[in-house]
């Protein structure tokens, strides 16, 4: 016995293949959609198919882009000399949301995971080497997650880069601002004392 | 500055509109959807069309439906003398996954209530009285959620149907099989104490 018809069972199912989106939530999102007047319920759809369609990844430091050079990579103000390596396009607007780093971008589309089955040429590494190769880069920021395949991933590129005239550093380490102490795990406060400043 | 391109900004927002999901989640499942091959992302659309397109209203029941009757008003084999009266589609698969109830339903859409500016006729109250009204009915159930819209709902619809040589019943309150004692609200154990029965 079905319960639904079919093709709200389908686009419950659609629903519930999204990473996080449990049973429950699916069948109630996909009710939501099936609410919504014909004209948004196509601009959702439209949406998908669009996005799909119109955005590609910049040839030159592989964000998101909507076709051609993404902004930042065309942005003659951006400083060219430093590349901050990151693994994900939305690691790239964390950083811009904080306003304070002028230089470009490379995006790897991922960490480093043999658990997952992802290798060194399953990422965007080969097109960061090529570009430090070109001679222009003179600092390469990597802005991995610190997390253990984050750290992996970074200390590989970190070697991979070794031969070329180039400052390789890590973002620091440390107590996040605004957060408390007591709540700071053991490794962070350890990494927070290590690298303790004058002041 | 914007940080992604113009589409996937458009598919971040339609993913936000949705309920229960924040921005956070919306970014994280517009780039899972970007990340799907081609022919997934187009399957998704589509089943956001298709659902949209295909799927009606039950002209007896309101459940929805796949177009013409649903499959349990049009089953033979299901009581016609009695109706279960819930608010939502979802309710009447919590129903049929009892496997208990053989009867047929009426879907409201909705409960009454004033604060969200939903009357009685913006209800399917109508097309009920209509079906109590052509005689064949016997048992009218009303299975509306136990919250104050849902009993003041059950109280107005059975009140409209006192007319008719009709029996309205009311799910049975009581503590949650699997539940414990001591988590259950007052209000649930004073109306699982009037309600016991002799074992």
């Amino acid at each position: 016995m079905e319960y639904f018809p079919a093709p709200l069972e389908k686009l419950v199912e659609q629903f519930a293949r999204l990473p996080g989106i449990g049973g429950k939530s699916a069948q109630r999102l996909a009710f939501y959609v099936l609410g919504l007047p014909e004209a948004e319920a196509k601009e959702f759809a439209d949406a998908i198919l669009d996005a799909k369609k119109s955005v590609t990844c910049c040839p030159v430091c592989q964000n998101f882009t909507a076709g051609g050079l993404c902004p930042i990579c065309a942005s003659p103000k951006r400083d060219g000399s430093v590349i901050c390596v990151v693994a994900d396009p939305r690691d790239v607007a964390a950083i811009e949301r904080a306003r304070e780093y002028n230089g470009r971008y490379h995006v790897l589309h991922g960490v480093i995971s043999p658990m997952n089955h992802v290798g060194p040429d399953d990422l965007a590494i080969k097109s960061l080497v090529e570009r430090v190769a070109s001679g222009e880069v003179k600092e390469v920021i990597m802005a991995t997650n610190p997390d253990t395949e984050g750290e992996a991933t970074a200390m590989y590129i970190a070697r991979l880069l070794k031969p070329f005239d180039v400052r390789v550093t890590r973002l620091a380490y440390g107590i996040p601002v605004g957060g408390h102490l007591e709540f700071a795990d053991d490794a962070t406060l350890m990494r927070a004392l290590e690298g303790r400043r004058e002041i």
